[in-house]
Formats: structure tokens, sequence, C-alpha cells
């Protein structure tokens, strides 16, 4: 492995004393940079960014560049894993994703691709993994991701966004064998994918559980934890970050899978976390995104606050993806005010 | 006031000893119901059935009859608040809500009615009220809701539903004095509202603050729980529930508003809930609406399992409104399973 010359991000999720958190924001490589949507524009859509290789690496290096921030995470998308396994989507501008065929039965699960078979289908992404580590040259760790097995099933039966998810969840109610067999199909995949992703060079991943608050505690532990578990055990040779949105009510589970960070929303306060996940874990997050709005000044002050609230042990980020129409000033001043911060000597 | 036959919601929201929790679901007068879609069939628009008065105390009425609910609600909107303020919307099939206009500085707010003025423009709800009255006669108790103030907000500054309601939270961040005066209007125009509608005969008021979750703990105890006290303390002569989606990190402050019930959505469960705000206050919900996608007898036994899980001192309710495509065999199963319950013998 290539030697890292920031590597407070790595120290930090091994547990050892560092000087400050490292600090990086969710959909950082994406449209509050300029130089992002200069590029996007020379393309017809968002999928042609993600599949070029050449192209996706530079965009994620770009926040490297012109923020100033402590680790990278490779510009991709959740749902190249329902491709991969045979569902294609469609990515509609100011809608999001669309899936013109969805999975409705056990045939179409069985006809689904899994595990190595589909993550073979990625090619571009570990393409996209080798130039960006080039492009990088060192500089900073690099993240690669994936979505959580539930996050995915939801947009494989739903086939898009939606505010309750109602049909992927009357699946699982109505179909729970079936619901268990497409889960395990995922994960499979998920684990395939995230292992090839570290053999090529990632030296963290981030699993997003975008849609976790969606299902009640009693599903959350029948029909994603299992999967989470598995996740955590069976990728290798890289510390693992989950982050499942809303999940305010499995936080001791989600620490107990084996996973080094847990990433936060902007619900949980810091001393409430660390009620329910004790000292161990390392926490992510967690600065409401809509505080970037506020004023420069404004923004360095709810920054402070917040490295104060979490102290040691904390990887400064947002508690969700940071909003396209975000002032770059306040991005600025948020990476600017982590990265001047200083823990108090004890 | 009319004698109520069916007083069971009453006493048990005064915290009387009764033999079992009174059941209603959110959204019961509405698309479950073929009764009411032969209805909706005759004209053109939602608003148009929530401003007419004739057919909306009908399809208030009609899930007393066809479902047998221990309490009827109001069919109405929570958006007609902005639109007597001044701030017209249209409801788009599919898609919700809509105001041409929105909320975006101080002579926009200045501009609007509130109070007293506002609410004497929504003749037609109390009118609504009267008829409803007459047509239940006296069988079960009625509830009048209004949208709690954030919400309301969102909605008027957001101009739609939205996922994350950046922008409402944007002009919280960089506008706080306009958002309190804005609030202020609101809150008024709300306690008015919902003190002619006890004045027409209401038994039980619900305030819904469907957009709770997307607050920090921070905002929600600045932006919007003054105004929740505000409206508990200044609604007179009927009991209020209070139902703050996603507000789990402010459990214990709703229940220090003087509310005499908590509406609770499916991811609390029972025991963290009543750890939470202690024993006096009674607590609705919280079934999952999609385990009614579940089979007939698989939703008797999750209803028993809910009602053993609360105990005494609850309402027994879905955590959301219940979806358009429901099947009604499941919504029976939930209703009588509750209906045919008793509490244990202490």
């Amino acid at each position: 492995m290539q030697n890292i010359q920031n590597d407070l991000f790595l120290r930090t999720v091994r547990g050892e004393m560092v000087e400050r958190p490292p600090v990086w924001l969710m959909r950082q490589a994406g449209r509050i940079l300029p130089e992002y949507n200069a590029i996007r524009k020379q393309l017809k859509g968002f999928k042609d960014l993600v599949s070029n290789p050449e192209l996706s690496a530079e965009v994620t290096i770009q926040p490297v560049d012109i923020l100033g921030v402590d680790v990278a995470i490779l510009f991709s998308d959740i749902l190249v894993i329902p491709e991969a396994m045979g569902l294609d989507y469609e990515m509609i501008e100011q809608k999001g994703p669309l899936f013109p065929r969805t999975i409705k039965n056990e045939q179409d699960i069985d006809q689904l691709l899994s595990g190595a078979d589909a993550a073979q289908n990625l090619q571009y992404v570990y393409d996209s993994i080798d130039k960006t580590l080039v492009g990088l040259g060192g500089r900073v760790p690099l993240i690669g991701f994936a979505g959580a097995p539930w996050t995915l099933f939801a947009y494989m039966i739903e086939g898009s966004g939606s505010k309750t998810f109602s049909k992927a969840k009357k699946f699982l109610y109505q179909e729970p064998e079936l619901s268990h067999r497409l889960l395990t199909k995922i994960t499979n995949t998920v684990i395939a994918y995230l292992n090839l992703k570290i053999s090529h060079g990632v030296h963290l991943v981030q699993v997003f559980d975008s849609w976790a608050s969606s299902l009640s505690r009693e599903q959350y532990l029948e029909f994603e934890m299992p999967y989470l578990n598995r996740i955590c055990s069976e990728v290798k040779g890289a510390p693992i970050t989950l982050f499942a949105k809303g999940a305010w009510n499995c936080m001791e589970e989600l620490a107990e899978t084996g996973a080094s960070a847990l990433g936060l929303d902007w619900n949980m306060s810091a001393a409430w976390a660390r009620s329910q996940v004790g000292e161990k874990i390392i926490l992510q997050g967690n600065m409401d995104p809509c505080q970037l709005y506020s004023s420069p000044n404004e923004v360095e002050a709810a920054t402070v606050s917040m490295l104060q609230d979490f102290g040691r042990g904390h990887i400064a980020n947002l508690g969700h993806g940071v909003y396209p129409d975000t002032p770059i000033d306040a991005v600025h001043a948020f990476v600017q005010t982590v990265k001047n911060y200083r823990y108090p000597q004890d």
C-alpha cells in the first residue's frame, strides 16, 4: 500500500490520539463545486460521469484540491449494484433514479446475478479507483462506498425514490422469505464489490443506509441488521463506516457490528449518541447541512460548537450530503474551522 | 354539549379506567373507502371536497358507519390555514400541494392575515362541523385538527412537499427574526381556528407536525416548542393530541406542553416512549401502516401485540396516515381486534 501523507483520517479510525478530527463532506464531489459542474456539463447524464473512470477520478480529486478535505470519496452511485445484478436504472434530472423494471416475484429475484458474478460487471469502478489513486499520489486516503442492503432493496422493489417506500415494505410484510433471498443476493454483491474495491486500493469503506428510518426497529433488526453484520465481518482489509440515516432506535446494535465508525444525522446529539454506543466506536457527523446557508461566521461558530460537543473519537462531517446550492464560502468556512481546531490538551 | 353515546375516547384522554383502548386511523376518511372514492369522483379536485360542508361532513362520518371506529375526524386539510392567511394553494393529483406564491421576505409576511382575521375565512369548516355533528347524532366524538406551526411554515416557504425542506430551513438560519414573526402569525391563526372549531362543538383537537423530523433538536426547541406550548395553553375547552412525526429527540418536551395525548410514529416502541414521557400522558399509535398489507390474521396478531405493549393509557391507531391502497379487510381486522380486546383485570 502507498504511503499516505495526510493519514489523519486513518489514525482517527484506528483510535489513535490525534491533534484534531479529520474533515470531509458527504457529496463533496458534486454540484457544490463549479469545477464539477464544468465537467458534468460536457456529458449527457449523471451516469455517463459515474461510468467514466477518467472523469469520475477527476471529480473525486477536486474537493481535495479545492476544499482541502482530509479524505477523498470515490465519485459513484449506490445504484451501480442493482445494475450490476441485472436491474438497469435511469437517472432522471431533477427527479432521481427510475428503474423501468422492478423486482416483483421469485423469478425476478432468481434471475439476478449476485456476489462476484455481479461485482465483476463494475470494472469501470475499479478502473476509476486505479486512476484516482494515481491522481491523489498518496496525499489523502480514499473511501469507497456502497448502499446498504435494505436501501438497495427498497429501490429495486419501489423503482424510484419514495416518501414512504410502502411498496418495498409491503414486500417485506407479504414475502418475508423472498425478501431475505433478495437481501442475501444484494449483500453477497455488496461484500464482493467492497472487497474488490479494497483490493484495488481504497483505504476505507462507507455503507449508506439512506432509508433506514422507513423501517420499524423490529423490521430493521429482522431485515437489515443481519446483513450489516455480514458486511462488517466479511469485508476485509479496510475500516468500515456505517451511516444509517434516521436509525436512532438501533444505535446500540449498529455499534456492535464491528464497524469502526458510525455516521450520525443532525437529529442526534453527540452526547446522546455516545450514551447509546459507548466510548469505543468513532462517530462521524453531524452538522445540519442547512447550517451552511448561514454566514461564514455563524458556520464557524456552529462548527466549533460541534467539535466541542463531540470531543475526541470524531470525524467532522455533515449529518447528510451537502445540498447542491450551498454557498462555497460556507463550505470553506466549515472545512477551515475544523482544520484550525486543536483538541484541548488533557 | 350533546351527550355522546360512545364516549370511550373521551374517558381515555381524561385518564379514566377503560375496558379497552379506543381505535381510529389517521386518514380513515379517505381513499381506503370505496364510498369516499364515489363522492370524490363527482368533484373536480380534492379542495372541492374540503370546502364543501355537506360532502366533507358525509365523508367524515363514513368511517364511523363503515369501520366502526370510536371517533370521527373532520375531513379537511392542514393547508386551509395558509390559504385563510392569504396564501392560496393548489392540490395537484398524484403530486401534492403547490403554492404558486411563497413567502420570501418581510413584506410577504406582513401582508398575511393572522388570528381571528384569518380564521374567520374558514366558515366552510365550521359549517362542516355543524353538519357533521348533526349527522353523527352523538354516536362518537369528533376531532378537529390543524397543522403545527413549523409544518405550515415549511409549506409556506418551500411551496410544496420536499424531502429536505431545505428552503424553509434556510429561512430559519438566514432570517431567524422573520421566521419567528411568521411562526407567530401562523400560531395566532391556529389558536383562533381551533378555538372556533371547539366553539362549534368538536370534542377534541389534534395538531399534526408532519415535518418535525426535518429539524434538529436545537431548532425544534427554538422554532417549534414555544409555539406548541402556546397552542396547548391558549386552545381551551377540548383535550389536545400532538403528533410530531419523527420528533423522537423532543418527547420529554412534548409531554410537558399540557397536551392530553402524544401521537407516536412506528419507529417508537411503547416502552421507549413511556420511558421518555412518564406515566401521566396518553399515547396514541403506532402500528406501521404497511403492516396492513399483511394478511388479516397477521394484522390481528400484530394489533394484539401492540395493545399488550402499550397497556393502559393508549389510543389505538397507526403510526402514520393509512395508505390509500390498503386492503379494506386489513383495516377491518385492525379495528375489530382492538374492539374485541379487553385489558387484563389488575
